[in-house]
């Protein structure tokens, strides 16, 4: 996950009670009948220091129950660890006793010790739905149960039109120095927030920059299906697919320096470009990555 | 617990899918927003083969996702084993999507290999509630949470009165060649399921023996607060008190070879006396008691 990979970075750099990250909702599902927020999590988990290896659950956790679970649902292939399983069983108690997710989600978060403001995009229920070859599917069964394998033929955002932007999401981007978009994707990572009625018009409204970093390296995705669905929506597969789906709000892209050719055709739509290298694969290039966007920004 | 220590001889006498147990639900509780079924999942597992040692839970469990839990809740007093979690996951999201506590219980016991039907008193909520020199507990926080501790001034059985018993419990106790109640606390355990109107007709009105099992050995309890309580409800500790909290439809009582002085009493009373080995320490020693009163029933 592209945001938990910057974030790992930027933490080494700014404050963390100085960030606030908004996050992507849309995602979160039923599993086992327990409220699953993989985002949340992840950004959670990783802003504590205890994100698992693959981008997902907790370090060092066991499946135990997982395992167990087998004896009752064909569903194995969501991997659910026995302490990760103990935020989802929090966050499903909470929730059905009328806490609200935004509510929930500082009471987690607080209790991993993290500083950082964490806000759901939306208290209200939006679903990324993706209709594909294969019929309809949840973002979760598509990515992790069919591995993207079906063809992807129109993403929908369930709810969202009716969906409000959690509490302070609409004043943390009004207050923030500079809005950075995290090299996650368009469609199905970022596309869920913009839906969200009022916050492009925030976006767009922001009197500091709105940046965005480029998931795309040397014009090919670092994961995920971004390229067949750049290509699907008809988009070009580089910085200027990425920069398309971010206007008119934003002012700056991070692209990485084997795209550097891209910097002109951007500068004509007047992105400006900052080059970096954006493979995030440690904490440290992440952070070098922050510096660069930062200082790019005069806020370094 | 007494009942799930005698099935353990039973089924080694009697061929399992010839047993019906009806459980008592009234220990049932929430627990992290979990449905939890106490004497259900002790019958369901001691029936597989795989119950915990202590009597509750699964052999070998492990409790990794309950230490992550006291990250959010102060209740690691209530053990909760990750494989055992699943049951309560899987119990929980069906009740939630409608099915009913019979069907969830049929569904988990398959799963197991469990051939004995097992079927809970009653699918409607009946609550033990203990009222104690410290306030009103429920039976899980008094027994586990207070380790039995505070005084008892009274005993109910919230819901009782209108709960119907559960699907097939009725039919059973009619067709059963014999009843017999367990060893177990007659007030905390069989109580409840004798609250449920209609079951105590029913094993009144039933044509073959009903016989119990005391759970008293030398007029002490092996475990728990019987003897407490039933100086508190003013009857006598011995066989004499058990026997009095089963009148009218009791006609045989199983003591130990330690309490044979109360055959006479409870002669005179009109419940025959079984004289056994009712300490169930091992599966052999439960079988002997359970071949013991099969035999004297006419059944062994």
């Amino acid at each position: 996950m592209g945001a938990a990979r910057f974030l790992r970075g930027l933490i080494r750099t700014v404050e963390p009670s100085a960030i606030t990250v908004i996050v992507n909702t849309a995602d979160d599902d039923r599993f086992f009948g327990l409220a699953v927020s993989p985002d949340l999590d992840t950004i959670t988990y990783t802003l504590a220091g205890l994100a698992g290896p693959r981008g997902w659950g907790l370090r060092h956790d066991t499946f135990t129950c997982l395992s167990a679970l087998e004896r009752f649902y064909d569903a194995g292939w969501f991997h659910l660890g026995d302490r990760d399983l103990a935020t989802h069983l929090y966050r499903t108690d909470q929730l059905a006793r009328g806490a609200t997710l935004s509510i929930v989600t500082s009471e987690i978060s607080r209790s991993f010790g993290v500083t950082a403001r964490i806000l759901p995009m939306s208290d209200d229920p939006v679903r990324t739905v993706l209709h594909t070859n294969e019929g309809v599917l949840s973002f979760q069964r598509y990515l992790v149960g069919r591995r993207a394998r079906p063809q992807v033929r129109r993403v929908s955002y369930r709810g969202a039109a009716r969906a409000r932007p959690g509490p302070g999401v609409l004043a943390a981007i009004a207050a923030a120095d500079a809005v950075i978009v995290a090299p996650s994707n368009p469609f199905l990572s970022i596309g869920p927030i913009l839906a969200v009625p009022g916050i492009r018009r925030a976006l767009a409204a922001h009197p500091g920059p709105v940046a965005a970093i480029s998931p795309l390296v040397a014009r090919r995705a670092v994961s995920g299906p971004l390229t067949r669905l750049l290509r699907r929506f008809g988009l070009p597969v580089s910085s200027l697919g990425i920069a398309a789906r971010y206007r008119p709000f934003l002012d700056t892209l991070v692209i990485d320096r084997r795209d550097r050719a891209d910097v002109p055709a951007l500068a004509a739509v007047g992105v400006r470009a900052v080059v970096s290298d954006t493979i995030l694969t440690s904490p440290a290039r992440a952070e070098r990555l922050a510096r660069d966007l930062l200082r790019s920004l005069g806020l370094g």
